[in-house]
Parts: structure tokens; sequence; C-alpha cells
């Protein structure tokens, strides 16, 4: 299964065998089963998760008690509270699996170790920052100024294995919007 | 004024003067005035802008013609539509100056070729990166599940010199209200 993280890392930057074995070394494997929480808010986050299959969500609870699905994680895909992981300090969201869940875990100290060690992955790292940030960027301005079925369609042409992966009523709570509209777009789409 | 540009990498990263020399040679100086546009919606960004004085807004303008404030731009931030200049893809947000403006200037070439011959600006840019994802997540946070007076006591107690800056319908399109409710929120907080 880490063939996979080889292969996205490789996609930027060549790695030799004993490289990757190096590199490897420094995660741990986890598995989690559906429901299980893999980030708590107020709880320290040690890790950020390197999805090898299954299916997490990140999300916000606001004082009334509404959640707000700030992105979902699949296979391939990195996913953890970024602002306390990169700050150390406690956690600020939930992230916990829509399905049984395995993840490659990389600490804080680990990461810093291998991007000080590795220029390469200093490289890589920031490579990757870089294409979380537009993604964030884009989840920002089609908030501020996209319409719910505008998100939907965006968000169905990006991802559509989401589609299959994913409850309906977290796509909704994604895309801000009640089952029943989402249900409207579902039948009104291409 | 370059300086400001040496600190802030020496915060990350010590700096010989020879090196700081180097990566400053790799910069050009940029004026503009009140009004003129840094990067435009449609065309080429060429470069990534750290600000030596002003003031800039970065901006979408949606359908029916509204603006949507994403980010402002002060002394010693940077600023570009990082979608665009990463993937060297057309802008799709304009960024303006709110007054005269003084930038350094990054081609992304130079970025690029910076980070592979020095280690160390790899490490600087890696690092200025997870901070901006950061601060997009608070921006998604905040977007997604905090009030409007929530979002102008957060941004007041982050950025509190940003109120004398900027005029006021600017912030208030930053925060997503009107002229009026802001005036309120002014003659109420702290």
């Amino acid at each position: 299964m880490s063939k996979i993280l080889r292969q996205q890392i490789e996609k930027i930057t060549p790695l030799s065998d004993n490289e990757f074995e190096y590199i490897l070394s420094h995660f741990t494997e986890r598995k989690l089963r559906k429901h299980q929480f893999a980030v708590q808010c107020g709880q320290a986050v040690k890790f950020d998760y390197f999805i090898l299959s299954g299916c997490l969500k990140s999300y916000h609870t606001d004082n009334d008690g509404k959640i707000h699905i700030i992105q979902f994680g699949m296979q391939d895909w990195w996913i953890t509270d970024y602002q306390a992981y990169y700050n150390q300090t406690a956690a600020t969201i939930d992230i916990d699996c829509i399905e049984d869940t395995e993840m490659l875990c990389l600490s804080y100290e680990n990461r810093e170790k291998l991007c000080a060690e590795l220029h390469k992955m200093e490289h890589f790292f920031r490579k990757k920052t870089n294409i979380r940030n537009v993604a964030l960027q884009q989840r920002i301005l089609s908030l501020m100024s996209n319409n719910a079925k505008e998100r939907y369609d965006s968000l169905l042409e990006q991802y559509p294995q989401l589609f299959q992966k994913v409850p309906k009523h977290l796509l909704a709570s994604y895309l801000g919007v009640t089952r029943e509209t989402l249900s409207r777009f579902n039948s009104t789409s291409k």
C-alpha cells in the first residue's frame, strides 16, 4: 500500500529505493474504523495523515451544534488540522472516518526532520502545500461568490468520486444546503 | 527598505550578507500608485509580491458585479493570485492598490531557482506557505461558521492596523456586511 505514497512523491521528485525506505520509516501505520476520530477538537494534533484507503471528513461544530464540513479525504490525500499541527496547538476541528480507513501518520517532528535532512522532501512538502493553498483559495472564492448550484457542479466536476463515497447529508453540509436542495441538484445536473 | 525582507527570512532561517544579496538580486522593485492593478483577472500572473509599503486588496468580482474581498496586504505581507502564480495560468482575481505601494516582485522562475539552489530558501517558502495555509483555513472556518460580528471582532483582534489603513466600505465587503452594519459594530466593540 505504501507505494501510493511513493507514487505521489515521485510525481514531484524522483526517489531511490533506499531513500523511499528511509522516508517511509518516519511514518507509522494506523487503521481506524468507521466513526472513529483521527483528530478531536481540544486535543493535541500529533500527525498529518496520508490516506491509503477509506474516507474521512474534517469539520467544525459551531455554538448551535451545527456541523460545517471543511474537507473530505480519500486515498492519496493528506488530512489533518493544519493550524494545530503546524503551530503544535490543540485542535479546533474534528476529523473522523466516514468508512474504515488506513493511513500513514507523520508526526510534526518527523516531517521537520525529513525536510531538514533531505532537500527533496522539503521540496515535496513545499509543492504539496502550494497545491493545498490553491484548493483553499478556491474554497474561499466558492464560499464567497458562488451559489449552491455552482458549488455543487464544481465539486462534481473536480471530485466525481466523492459522490460515490460520501453520504448525501454530508455533501449537503459541505455545500451548505439542505438534503432536499441537494436532491434537486442531483436530478438536474448533467 | 529591503531589510524588511531580510528580517522576515531571518525569522525562519539565518542568512549571510552574501546570501541575502544573492537572494535579493532575484527580486525586482516596483512602485504602484493608488488604484493601480498588480494583478488583473484574465491576465498572466508573473510575480509574487512582497509589500515594502502601502496597502493592497485582492478580490473577486461575481457575475452580478459584486466585489468579494479575499485578503488585504500590508507591509511585510506577500500577495498574489496564488492559484494562477503556482499553476502559471491566467488570473481569476484582481489585486489593486488601496494606497501608493512599493513592492519587491519575485517571478515564479526565480522562486523555483532560489528554492533549488538554496535549501534554506525552500525551507523559508515552505514555512511561509504553511502559515498562509493556516490563515486560509481560519478564513474558511470563519466564513462557514462565524456570524458577521464574530468575524469583525476576530479581524480587529488579529489585524488592528487594517482598521487604520482600509476604508470602511472595503472592510464591510471583506466581512460580507453592509457599511451600516459595520458602523454598528464599530460603536459596540471594545
